[in-house]
């Protein structure tokens, strides 16, 4: 009971990684809105793998298929079905680990919720899942951008190296300049470095992603449980290796006096934004941004110990093409979360008043 | 629609902080269980005002009284209603405020984004609200610690001021021994002065809870929207100020072959418990753990910056009884959110096979 | 998990016959709309017993108590809470019934649901729990008014004794003019005395009440699951001893030629109106009717055969001041589930579209 | 937002008559359970058109292929992803009515609502969409009769020709002997007749389809708003052409002393069974039943009055190849529908007890 997100705009997403396809259907899309289908296959070819040196070397083209809810690319109303096959699936790299649990990975906990698994490249608990996320996400950013809400994420951080400038000193717009998808060039080049000599190791990286929304109106969210930012924290903590998120500027540590952000016109800007432009729960008309978390990559290229479904001891040296660190295809995967939940929560609000 | 939390085992609040009554309902309880009113009443009393002088000295006896769904003290499998006097509210205290907006509070949004709003402290914004999940909290936490399920919360850092050690090494059996509810003796007092300077400075503090739950089964989770720890970090960034989570240990710094959790054996113990019990979204039978980070507190008592709702800039001089730092009272109410999305968990985990 | 009833304008009902309270929480009320609570009195006294010789003796006073969610008469946007006190319960009429099982009645599958029960007065399983759907309806009925909506309900069929004419034929303003509330004075009066009839020999009736909304706008009604016609059938069959809905004129016997409704004009206006108003699950700016069936009343008040908790058979002589007829004082609940649905429609359907 | 059928067990449908395919996914499928293929293909079938001489002529091979969720013919319990091309659309056919509203179809309602349609065969309003509902009906049929459930649907009415005996005097097991699927020889032949009369006039017909579930365990069904027969309600309506709906005999004209049901043990077995095996909302331990009531098709091969969307009379004279009388095709819909719920109810009834 728990493959759709949202409560409005919903996305209900299927698919094993190695099964014939992935997919979703779109539910609660507005009628009437021109959607750039390539755009969308654009957002896609951000997330997929083998688009650079240091992603996953599996090669899928992610091709989406539209099955229904928009016609001459305008959207009607109804439920967006759509498809990405699965091609490049060598599911014999995990005929060795058929009977064998991969350490941090799901493998042990599916087997144990459901009494089976599909063993091939995680079944249901790969990040492939993802794609179908983008697709929607990607439709979801469409419609909020003709609204004016504009979605930028970057990486932020690898390993302990994190960029050293605030996010609106750097410009978002040409994050895709770097294959790590940071907006600072030096800091860049060397995370890339960083990455390789992981991968030539057989090891793996974590990292942060920064999100910023900009131009998001006053008043999304809900005053108690489905407050924006926890639904955000929701939407980013279901993204797969995501730890934790911390909205706004990090103030653990200091003083209410030098915390409080004090308004400064009925548009309400603020004269700082450390609550990250949401306050009990509700847009404040200032920037949106949070950092995102992710834990290094649980499939390393090195023999590792664990134990097979027999309670036996053993170890595992996984092939498969894995990516070294996920950040940079996880930025357009944050992004994609960032719009549904945007769009979800703008549509809610259209509620609370009868006209 | 906004109001309701959980999926089987749902609570649904109501209530401004100044109106005449707080409340809930709690559905989809499951029947013939027998619940301690008493334990529920302590555990309110835990998060009410006036409970010590780190706390804000509002006076509300935070009598819960039940009005259906429990018969004989057994629970009837029918909705659990209840409400909670609101008592000691001094509306007066805000009369000052009425067409001002406080700095870093919810009243600029709540006017923008319904119209109109109840000035009296916060109204639904209200911390207050906060009572009526320690109610259902204390129902869920009784109930699944029948199954074994046991969970402690405690304040783990106040401003910069933090425990040096792991949770494990802690007795959390005594946390209440200290008012601030830290398990460390000597870092506990040292909190409890910081709080106290803080206050006679007019000044507020935020901090650090961590959260543990001990004898999870395995798996609980589902796989991919409703991961365990996607839904942990909605409940705990729906609390008021909460800003941030972190799930188990931050490795964000460390490379995969130092991250990775490897499995013992077939009850699932792993020799690290880096990812904080939690794997693929899923409970893997080791204790969950995580961090909750909290803001300091809007209300200073303190003359601030602001404007008033015909844009104009003024200041404002609160008055009203407030926390200084909410840790120590947020404690139940972290223990309280953990427990209703684990029974929430525990009972979806039921509906994954027929028998 | 099944309090709950609506999307976004949703209703949580919460308390049994004979305990405490009963009462509810009404969440996704839009905000800033003026609320007449007399009004919402008025439509409980038309609900409750002892209202006239043809009901049930109970003498309730039905007073609503609001909690939170209005101020100064206007909705926050906030949850409505609400209880309505349980006076005059008089469990000891059920002392006799503890063990026994009355027929028609939920008491046994109760007992086997949840392995215990409230037996006294029926527990959940009382019609008292629609007050609460009423003080909802009502609220929804208010604010769909103001939309020109307007909804009137009225018993069309007792026993076999039934209306001759259409609906539009009536006035059906003065419904309550009638105490059986039917729109026809001389089937009006044969009614009367063929409920008092019944009465006198310890007997009970079922009929048919008849709904009609007028000026609901075009375009209510989601394709595929949630029609509008769906919806309603789920808001009446929800409603105790109601057994059968038929929307529309019932042309199972006639040709399609016979049957069809064909438009006029663009406002959507069809030469007849055999759809009841409701065409694809959508609201096609017709009037929209339907008839709702009630089965009769279970409570007998003469000897009938039964078993009792041992599976003996026993015979049962109920006391309790019970309804011969439940159809007169249904209608103010037929009324309040139709506005549920009208209001949760109009504002699922608010977000169809971006602007 | 209004796709999605269920609560735990939930089918999510997508697909326009006319596009590419139509498909659904089925989401909170227990694991575990082998699911025969081939009975689902069956099942689509007994619906598809160009079956018998009786049903429309459009030549949809109807054939589900599965993506996901399935194993070696075992359900995993992950997302059940599926699709069905459209093969035989004939597009083409609709060109005339692209600016002509339909009698009695969605085609003015969803223009109003949307802004915009897909004309072709209906689009998203076609009964084409109820294969979709085959497919997860089936797979829930599967699953509830290894618990010794049998849901047994029946056309009992074409028309004013009716069945003369009770459901229980029939043989239901060979329901497929006739193609107008009533269990009646005599009575069979007679429909046959009826419709093929009405086909040649180029005219339709209604009736109504009886569905009887056995062996149905007590306890499924919720007290209040999710009702069984409220749930089975909605399940009904929401199937195109679906008007009307009866649980149980019609007792509407009866004394209470006359329909009430008397308990003989405590396996629920009543004397009589005129609530239809559900009473307050829960099933009893006795067969459920009951009767569906279908308008008669909206599509006439006849010149018909109708407006333009101009708003201007005119004439409509339809092609394509449509039903002269849909209850044969629509037997394994109601079957599938209920069983949908049945099984959604059997897992919600799982959540009642914490063991």
């Amino acid at each position: 009971m728990a493959s759709t997100f949202g409560k409005i705009f919903k996305i209900t997403s299927f698919g094993e990684s190695h099964g014939k396809a992935i997919g979703g259907v779109i539910d609660g899309c507005p009628a009437g809105i021109k959607i750039d289908i390539s755009e969308i296959q654009k957002q896609l070819n951000r997330r997929r793998p083998g688009q650079s040196q240091i992603t996953s070397q599996r090669q899928e083209s992610d091709k989406v298929e539209f099955l229904s809810g928009i016609m001459d690319d305008i959207t009607l109303g109804t439920p967006i079905g759509f498809i990405i096959n699965n091609n490049d699936a060598k599911s014999s790299d995990y005929e060795s680990t058929k009977s064998i649990y991969r350490p941090s990975h799901a493998d042990f906990v599916y087997e144990k919720k459901y009494g089976l698994r599909d063993h091939r490249g995680g079944g249901r608990s790969s990040a492939r899942e993802t794609a179908v996320r983008v697709v929607a996400g990607s439709i979801a950013n469409q419609i909020i951008s003709k609204q004016g809400i504009s979605i930028k994420a970057f990486v932020s951080k690898v390993k302990s190296l994190e960029i050293t400038k605030n996010y609106f000193e750097y410009n978002l717009d040409k994050i895709d300049n770097s294959i790590v998808r940071c907006p600072d060039k030096d800091i860049s080049k060397k995370m890339i470095s960083l990455i390789k000599d992981a991968k030539d190791n057989g090891d793996t990286l974590g990292g942060e992603i920064t999100c910023v929304a900009e131009n998001v109106p006053i008043g999304l969210g809900e005053p108690v449980f489905d407050k924006l930012d926890a639904d955000l924290a929701k939407a980013m903590l279901s993204i797969n290796a995501v730890k934790g998120i911390f909205i706004g500027n990090n103030k653990t540590e200091a003083f209410g006096s030098e915390s409080n952000d004090v308004l400064q016109n009925l548009d309400g800007k603020t004269k700082t934004n450390n609550s990250g432009g949401i306050v009990g729960g509700i847009s404040n008309g200032n920037d949106i941004f949070f950092n995102v978390s992710f834990k290094p990559v649980s499939t390393l290229m090195q023999v590792q110990d664990t134990i097979n479904d027999q309670g036996k001891k053993t170890s595992i040296n996984p092939k498969g093409r894995h990516d070294p660190c996920v950040l940079p295809r996880a930025v357009p995967i944050v992004e994609a979360m960032t719009a549904i939940v945007l769009l979800d929560h703008f549509l809610i609000n259209k509620t609370n008043k009868i006209l």
